[in-house]
């Protein structure tokens, strides 16, 4: 399982980090944790899994599974083949990916068959709550209206976090809490960690950034 | 562009047909394309795209992209992304990955900007004529209800596939018309290219084979 | 709020409870509350909510609703016009219209708002005590491949009742239970409460019966 | 079948025309109608159209129909319910409410045969060309970026109004092609009807209008 307090990269599907240039991100990543100790874990698209667990020792996750096993289902995201990728764990809900209530416990629950990890994203207290009850790994909390934007949910909404850990350990004391939306850089890190969070999930800071490696330095440093 | 006549064979998720095993798909086709000169392509789940791309020279294809472009789409299968990985095509509008109407028109421009070959399935004659519309390379009539099942849309519903044809040829000569839906057999084939198909899309009745080479050869004798 | 134990009748979209048919529907469900004092409830397509909720003094359901406001989104189904319309109540999530869990969240707080009753239907024990953190009026468990069958739950797997009663008062003892699928009989409805449900949410058992008044009566004298 | 040129006003889900207020709305169209004999349509939502169906003579259309037939659908909407509603015709696959290609087949054809009147949105020519393979009544063409906003489709982009109905009218000429997005006055109208166009499609322009009967009879003007 993904070792804590960790930062996520999610790379979307942005042009800046398909192929190459995915690798590319998971190698500068592990640099960062090569030469800070601080964890680090990369979500990538499905057709660039393999080369990325290939390339690099740190966690590679899938951006999401679908709810399905070994079948009919052309074209949707087998668990089983992320995973023989090289994948080890996967998004699950994203906010980009939201899924029925129904799938993201068949999800979870398919995941732990095949130990998968699981991060579950969710856009509020109530539902990291409910989340919580299918016990994934982590739980990722991102206000919608956040994502993507300029200013940290650490600094705009600090009690979603505080509040999300304080109700997700209620109903599970062992499932994490990450927090996204808008986390740039170390200090946003920072405060995720005081307010609870054991780590974050972000994409276009790091990935529209221009200084990639320097932004991953200075979010490694808030830790 | 995909020569025909072509057999064309998509395989799904099929645990039968993950990572190594959906290289080994990959090669048998090409065998059977180097010993008998038959036309073959490959439709892969996206994570084994890059494998089976260098690993033949037979095209591979994607089974689904999604109507985007480069940005915030968690999860979902950027048409550039396949295309970095080796995938020459994709198919579009399976019968398992239905889309929206705008989404098949999105997804066939998409594909056609950055050169990917386009196979849009469709489940009767008049929306095979709408779909030929786009203006895709082929268009895959697979009557759902036959799909998976032990007799040939050839046997049961000959009219289907020759209808197609004269439909979507009227509407562009350029479009070429495949079909599917319990093709399993070469007979299967040479009445699919009786009826006016220039080839076959096809899953279960190769991936479940017990000798796989055995039944690509039988197809490839249909041409 | 629903009076229990109560019988609830979803008419889904069979043409037999269409327009002056649901009316009907409704006419019965009241004799027989009349006749019995057992609760009755009636969950019928929008478009027959205004006629149904004028005819009947028992409570009349929207079958589902949309986790919109006032706004663009052509078709939906907007809590406040099932609401205008005379519902005083709704299933949400029902097996054959699942949600994303964030528009699970997101209806039974709208439907709070307003002060429509909320029947969240799910499909097991773990995503019932989920659905239960949102604290809905009711949660109605359903065994999806069992609706629409001949076996009652109650017999098929009594577990999966008296399971989902004791998770969802451990998240929140307001939260009452249904149970449904393949309910049909006044002993099946028996069962229910015995393995703690408040009551039963049913459908073809009643729709499709032949002597309709005769089935509801027979339920009710399960209560 | 809808008369032409004709004005459709599509109330969506905005509050201002639920219930009572929609039947307000559909009375203002018909007095309008009496006063010009501009022909004029209403949609509203399903829980209004029996009452607006009774309360005006002028055509009375659902916003929406799924396509199924009678069954177990709950929470979808039943093209008999609305015809037994008394609806005589149906928006299908507008802009806020997509439909994927073979449901847009379905739906026509279920619409044909209980003789609901139909009216197939498009975004753009290429997908206007496709729907009318279909042949529905109308086709109306809306370009999803101009919707709700305060430029007309007419002034914005004429061409993909004219481009629209040349296109059309190709591949069928009894399909009638209407346009909307931003339509607001008369003489976006009478710009409509010049481009080729038999009507247009519009809501907000008068729904959130302060003298909604001034505003419809400045449209009707425009014919």
């Amino acid at each position: 399982m993904l070792q804590t307090p960790v930062i996520v990269l999610n790379v979307k599907t942005y042009i800046e980090a398909v192929g190459d240039q995915a690798v590319r991100f998971a190698q500068m990543m592990e640099q960062v944790f090569d030469e800070t100790g601080v964890h680090m874990a990369i979500a990538v698209q499905a057709t660039d899994i393999t080369a990325c667990s290939k390339a690099v020792h740190i966690p590679v996750f899938a951006e999401h599974i679908d709810p399905i096993k070994s079948g009919s289902h052309t074209g949707w995201t087998l668990p089983d083949a992320v995973k023989a990728a090289g994948a080890v764990g996967t998004l699950i809900n994203h906010s980009e990916h939201r899924l029925l209530l129904s799938d993201i416990d068949t999800c979870v629950a398919r995941a732990k068959e095949i130990a998968l990890d699981q991060i579950v994203c969710t856009n509020n207290i109530s539902t990291s709550k409910a989340a919580a009850i299918f016990k994934p790994h982590f739980i990722a909390v991102e206000p919608p209206e956040l994502i993507g934007g300029d200013i940290s949910v650490t600094t705009a909404d600090p009690y979603i976090v505080s509040g999300t850990v304080e109700a997700v350990k209620k109903v599970n004391r062992d499932v994490k809490v990450l927090c996204g939306a808008g986390v740039k850089i170390g200090k946003d890190v920072r405060k995720a960690l005081e307010l609870g969070a054991e780590g974050v999930l972000l994409a276009s800071g790091v990935v529209k950034a221009k200084d990639k490696l320097e932004v991953m330095r200075d979010l490694a440093s808030g830790c």
